[in-house]
C-alpha cells in the first residue's frame, strides 16, 4: 500500500496536486457489493445503444457524426482512432533488472506518467468486475484481460476553456476528446515502456477500452462517485477530466481510496441536476444498481443530449456547473480545503457558488469557432453570430 | 503583426508565460544575411552523417540504437515513428466561414494549441531558407513546401527531471523525445484541424521535419540564438524545450522577434562551453556561417557525444547547465526579469549561478531507471548501483 506522506518525498514532490493531504480509507465511500457486480457489456453503453438505434433513428444517424461535426473534435477523434492500434504489443522476453520494491516501482511509474505530462495518476488492483465482458469495437469481441494492476491517468479538460463554455456549445466534445486523446497518448507510451521492462501491459483509452473506468478511479484513490451518476469526481479537478488506464502485471504498491466528504456534499448540492439541459440527473437519493450504491442517472436522456445536441457538439454541462470544477487558484484551493474539511460550511459553499453564478459562461473567454459540418460543408450553426464579422 | 499587449486580452490570458512583457524588435537579434543563406540539406545533419558513417564505424552502429537503448526513450521514439505518417492529409474542399481578421485567427490558433497543451506558441512568415532542400527520410526526398506561415509549438523537457539529471545520464534522450513526441502530437492534431477549415497545413516533428526549426523560432518571437550553437533559447524555458511546427496558408497575423539581452548575456557567460563533456561549444566570439552571425559549434563532437555516449543515452548537458534553464518559481522569475532588464546585473547572475552549482544533479530527484539494451537484453549499465537493491 502506498504511504502518501512518505512516498511524496521519494523523488521530491511527486504529484502536482497535494494528494498526500487527502484522507485515505480502506474501501471506496460508495458501497460496492462486489459479489453482486456483474461485468458490463460495452455494447450496452448509452453511446452504442444510440448507434444501433435503440433510441430512435435520429440518434442512430447522429451517433456517426456527433464528434466529427465540429472540426476540432473531429481532428481529436481522428487522432484517437490513430491511437487505437497502439495499445498493445510485444513484451520483452525477460524482466529488466529493477528494484524488488513495489513501493519504489509504483513511485517510479507515477513519476514516469507525470514526466509524460499526466495531470494525476493513481494505481489499484484491477477488480475483475472492472473488465468489460464484451467490447463494443471489433464486432463485439469477448474480453480476456487478467492483468493484476491498473494505472489510471487523468487529463484536465482545461479550466480556461471551461470558463468560456456553457457546457453544451460547440467546444464541449473537443474538451472531452482533448482529454481522451491526450491521456490515451500517455497510456500508449507508458504501456510500451512497461512491456520493454518485460511485463505485459495494455493501454485503455476512449476508443479502445477493455475496462470500465469508474471503479478503477475509486480504488486508485482518484475520486468519489458523485451525483452526476456513473461519474467519479476528483477533489482537485472536479469531474472536469477524462481518464486512460494501463493494465499490467508489473508488481506495484497500490493507492487507497479517498474520502473528502463528497457523499455528504452531493447529498446537499444538486446543481448538476438543476443545470442538466436533459433532466438526466436525479435530485433524489442513492439507489442500488448492479451492486453499487449510487445516484441514478437517465442514460437515454444523457446520451440523447450528448449525441443529439442540435445547438452544440456534445454536452458537459454537469462538469461546467459542478462547484468542484474550478481552477487551482489560491482562492479556490482555500474554498476546496474548507469543503473537504468543514462539513457545516458545505451549504454555505453551495449557496456562494450559486450566488457567483459559476455555471454561466464568460463570453470574453470564448476562443473557439462555432462550426458544424453539414453534408460535407462547414457552416455557421443557426442562430450564431461570429465576433469580428 | 500581433500586438502582444492587446492580443493577450483577447480571450483572457492567452499565453501561460508573460510574453507580452518581452521587448519586440523588427528583426532577430542574430544578424541574418537572408540573400546569402543556403537551404539546408537534412541529409547533411550531424545525426545523418553519423548514420552514414562520416564519423566512423562506432557512431554509425550507435546511430541505430542510441535512442532505443533505453526503454523509455525507446517507447517515445516508437510513438514518434507512429506520428510520422500523420503529418498531412486531405484538405476540406472549401474554406470554412471564419472571421476575416488574421489577428483574431492568430489568437484563435494559439489558443487552440494551448488547449492542446502546448507550453508556448509563436507564429511567423515561413522564410524560404527555413525549408530543407532535401529531407533525410524516405530515401532523401526533394522538399517542395510553399506554405506561407509557420506556427511553432514548444514543449518543456520537464523542470523536475532536469533537477535530477546531470544532462548526459540515462534520462537525457527521454527528455528530448518526450518533448519531440508531445509537440509532434499537438502539431498533428492542429494541422488536421486547419485542413478541416479548408486550408493546407502540414505538421513537422522530429521524425518528419521539412523545415529547419531555429530561424522559425527567431522570427516567431520565441527566442534568440545562444552560445550553444544552432540552438534558440527561450526567455522562460531557456534551451530546455523541443519544437514542432505547423506550416499553412491560413492567413494569420505574425509575431515579432524578441530581444531580451541574450547576445550580451551569452557573450559574458560560457557555462555551457565549460560544462560540455564533448568540448563542442565555443568559448570565443561569433562567426558568420551560412549567412547567420552565430556562435560556432563543433557538430562532430556534439553528435559524437549524443550518439556515442557510453555512460548514458544522449546528451543535453548544455541545457541542464544553462543559467536560463530554471523552474518558473517566484525566485527564478525575479532573477529572470533582472537578467532581461538590468544588463550590469548579468555578471552577478552568472556568478551566483556558479556559486549555487545549478549544473549539479540532485540525486534525491532521480526517479528513472538506469538501463541499457545490449544484444536484446536490458542490463544495468556498468558502474551503476540501483537504489533499493
Amino acid at each position: 500500500m502506498i504511504n502518501h506522506q512518505r512516498d511524496r518525498a521519494r523523488f521530491g514532490e511527486a504529484d502536482p496536486y497535494p494528494v498526500q493531504l487527502l484522507k485515505r480509507v480502506d474501501r471506496p465511500t460508495t458501497l460496492i457489493y462486489e459479489d453482486e457486480v456483474q461485468q458490463v457489456d460495452e455494447r450496452e453503453s448509452g453511446f452504442n445503444r444510440a448507434g444501433r438505434g435503440d433510441f430512435g433513428p435520429r440518434l442512430k444517424k447522429e451517433y456517426f457524426r456527433f464528434v466529427a461535426k465540429h472540426p476540432l473534435s473531429g481532428a481529436l477523434l481522428q487522432m484517437g482512432f490513430n491511437l487505437r492500434k497502439l495499445v498493445d504489443g510485444e513484451v520483452a522476453p525477460e524482466e529488466a533488472p529493477h528494484p524488488d520494491d513495489p513501493g519504489w516501482m509504483a513511485a517510479h511509474i507515477k513519476e514516469t506518467a507525470y514526466f509524460l505530462r499526466a495531470d494525476l495518476v493513481g494505481i489499484c488492483v484491477l477488480p475483475p468486475y472492472a473488465v468489460y465482458s464484451y467490447g463494443a469495437w471489433h464486432g463485439g469481441e469477448k474480453i480476456e484481460l487478467n492483468h493484476k494492476y491498473a494505472i489510471a491517468i487523468l487529463i484536465d479538460q482545461d479550466t480556461r476553456t471551461e470558463a468560456g463554455t456553457n457546457g453544451h456549445d460547440w467546444i464541449s466534445n473537443s474538451m472531452s476528446f482533448m482529454a481522451y486523446t491526450s491521456s490515451g497518448f500517455i497510456a500508449c507510451v507508458l504501456a510500451d515502456y512497461i512491456r520493454r521492462l518485460g511485463y505485459p501491459a495494455r493501454a485503455h483509452h476512449a476508443l479502445n477500452y477493455q475496462v470500465v473506468v469508474p471503479p478503477i478511479l475509486l480504488w486508485a484513490g482518484l475520486g468519489e462517485m458523485c451525483r452526476i451518476g456513473d461519474i467519479v469526481l476528483n477533489p482537485f479537478l472536479g469531474p472536469r477530466f477524462k481518464a486512460a488506464v494501463v493494465t499490467t502485471d508489473l508488481p506495484l504498491a497500490v493507492d487507497s481510496p479517498i474520502d473528502f466528504g463528497l457523499q455528504d456534499f452531493c447529498a446537499k448540492c444538486a446543481k448538476c441536476a438543476r443545470e442538466c439541459p436533459a433532466g438526466a440527473i436525479s435530485h433524489g437519493d442513492k439507489i442500488i444498481h448492479n451492486g453499487y450504491e449510487k445516484w441514478p442517472n437517465n442514460v437515454e436522456k444523457c446520451t440523447g443530449m450528448r449525441v443529439g445536441n442540435k445547438n452544440g457538439a456534445g454536452c458537459g454541462t454537469c462538469i461546467k456547473s459542478c462547484p468542484w470544477s474550478k481552477p487551482h487558484t489560491l482562492f479556490h484551493r482555500t474554498v476546496n480545503w474548507t469543503m473537504r474539511h468543514v462539513p457545516p460550511a458545505r451549504r454555505l459553499g453551495i449557496w456562494g457558488d450559486d450566488l457567483l453564478r459559476y455555471e454561466r459562461p464568460d463570453p470574453a473567454r470564448k476562443w473557439w469557432l462555432d462550426l458544424e459540418l453539414v453534408d460535407g460543408h462547414l457552416r455557421i450553426p443557426e442562430g450564431f453570430r461570429r465576433e469580428g464579422e
